[in-house]
């Protein structure tokens, strides 16, 4: 018996064809890899984190210059120029912003009076809660899986997505460890309407990431990712001599001044965009190991479907 | 169009009706819960790892007593006894044997010399090839999300389940974060062959857990256990006074002794056992939070399989 096919919340939401939203990776999330996302039927995302209002606004004209499919900004609300950020904007009709780190009670209420759609990343159910009072339009709920900054609860994708999809109403995208048409196929199980997919596009041909950061982050065993910074923002990253560094540093009781010290400055620029896999930090998700071989991200996306497809028909009744 | 059913091979292998594991947990998995989870169509397994060989003996003749249905016996390999354990499952004739903690290489041949079909649990992919090297029956691949002890290397079911999946032939069957039908249909997404539920069995009316750790971990938030441990043998547990001193202390660099210094002896069996929610060791997975209310066997394996279904049939194309 076919099921009549409900619309999918996140799909009218994002006005895209397929619930698949590309996370806004610092240093990886230019307009080639969000056009390509919006192109092949997802959601492509800004990473606004590493740019600077200038670069933005050139991302942000690109964007428009190479399509007229939707897509939006990810926007971490501890941005140092804030304000700059939000008008740009307003001024160029942006209307999704995914944002992050921070309170979504501060800003939601202003995107929403200039017409732009809001999305915001949590970790724990409190959080989901904040958000549906905040007004926020959907749910990243992400598990401490996935690449980069992570939330202090550390719950995995598995626990964390049907927990949020009880405690709210709203439609909630699940994100950490997705990587293959399997794992959206799972997230959906869960009760997630859409997939927001990081180190997969991350370590596409589209992402500006450095092509060094890419071998190496394609090449990692499963255990090659680890989980450091607890005590400044928890991160996880790749496995180098920068991060064993510092995760040794952690055993050792060190304090947040010292792992800032032995973090250095601009360490995900360095380890990401000029591919210093030495002493640079090489921000990724613990799905790294499954996400080769390089690839487009149109090539990305059909595959992903397929799969989805094919795991759909596999799955049995019991 | 109905697709085919190919047996399930986890069903096959361990000849029960549903592809469900009541994993065998200290000071839980008595014959009690063992015995409950296979009259309801699952596998039971005594938890052997908080038993002394007597006791373990009496469950065995418990078991042989309460149910003609197949059920087996976890047995970490750092078990203390290993020789007489051994023989008390060969002259019982015991025939299913979930082994952890160790080299399969040590012992599958001998069980398999008995005829005792053997499951290793793993938590890596270097593991899980070792496993199939060593010949063992059927892997379970367990995520850092599992209540007690963990891999060191903390991947989340929703990353090492697929990861595994490709690496072996074997049956993979998930484990860690699972307590839905939901969640059961996420684990044959990412191409599990069926599941080992601890949690949510280790929180049910027969687990030989007392009752005020029941009533504690069923009252958890999400955000209600931590892993620690890590310089022993990492270990996720509930937050009590406890959990949150050897954090601290670890945090401050605490080594190896220390930390056994302030978990004392016998922390386990005052958490669990004896209910001792200050100064036990109250171990329990993350997704505990969402396993109230306190449930019998058979509703909860009823309830399972009434959310496997209903989440099935949401499931759609994209």
């Amino acid at each position: 018996m076919e099921i009549s096919a409900k619309p999918n919340r996140i799909c009218s939401l994002l006005g895209i064809k397929y619930p698949v939203i590309a996370g806004g990776m610092v240093w990886c999330s230019g307009w080639r890899l969000a056009s390509a996302v919006s192109h092949a039927g997802g959601l492509g995302l800004l990473g606004a984190g590493s740019m600077h209002p200038d670069t933005l606004e050139e991302h942000i004209l690109k964007m428009k210059e190479t399509t007229s499919l939707p897509w939006g900004v990810n926007l971490p609300l501890m941005y140092p120029e804030m304000d700059r950020a939000i008008k740009l904007l307003v001024r160029h009709h942006v209307n999704i912003v995914f944002t992050s780190a921070g309170s979504p009670d501060k800003y939601t209420s202003l995107f929403h009076d200039h017409g732009i759609k809001v999305v915001h990343v949590v970790s724990n159910t409190r959080f989901a809660c904040k958000c549906q009072q905040a007004g926020v339009d959907a749910i990243v709920a992400e598990g401490v899986e996935a690449g980069g900054h992570n939330g202090r609860d550390e719950l995995t994708t598995m626990t964390l997505v049907p927990q949020v999809r009880k405690a709210v109403d709203l439609p909630v995208i699940a994100a950490g460890g997705i990587a293959s048409g399997q794992a959206l196929l799972a997230a959906m199980a869960l009760g997630a309407e859409g997939v927001q997919i990081g180190t997969l596009f991350a370590l596409s041909q589209e992402s500006s990431a450095s092509q060094a950061f890419k071998d190496y982050c394609l090449s990692l065993p499963d255990t090659g990712t680890l989980l450091t910074l607890r005590k400044l923002s928890p991160t996880r990253m790749a496995r180098n001599p920068l991060s064993v560094q510092l995760q040794e540093a952690e055993t050792h009781g060190a304090d947040a001044a010292l792992l800032q010290q032995i973090l250095g400055e601009k360490a995900s620029k360095r380890g990401i965009f000029e591919g210093d896999l030495e002493h640079g930090e090489l921000v990724v998700g613990q799905i790294a190991s499954a996400c080769g071989p390089l690839r487009t991200v149109a090539e990305i996306m059909k595959n992903l479907l397929l799969e989805y497809s094919q795991a759909r028909s596999r799955i049995q009744s019991l």
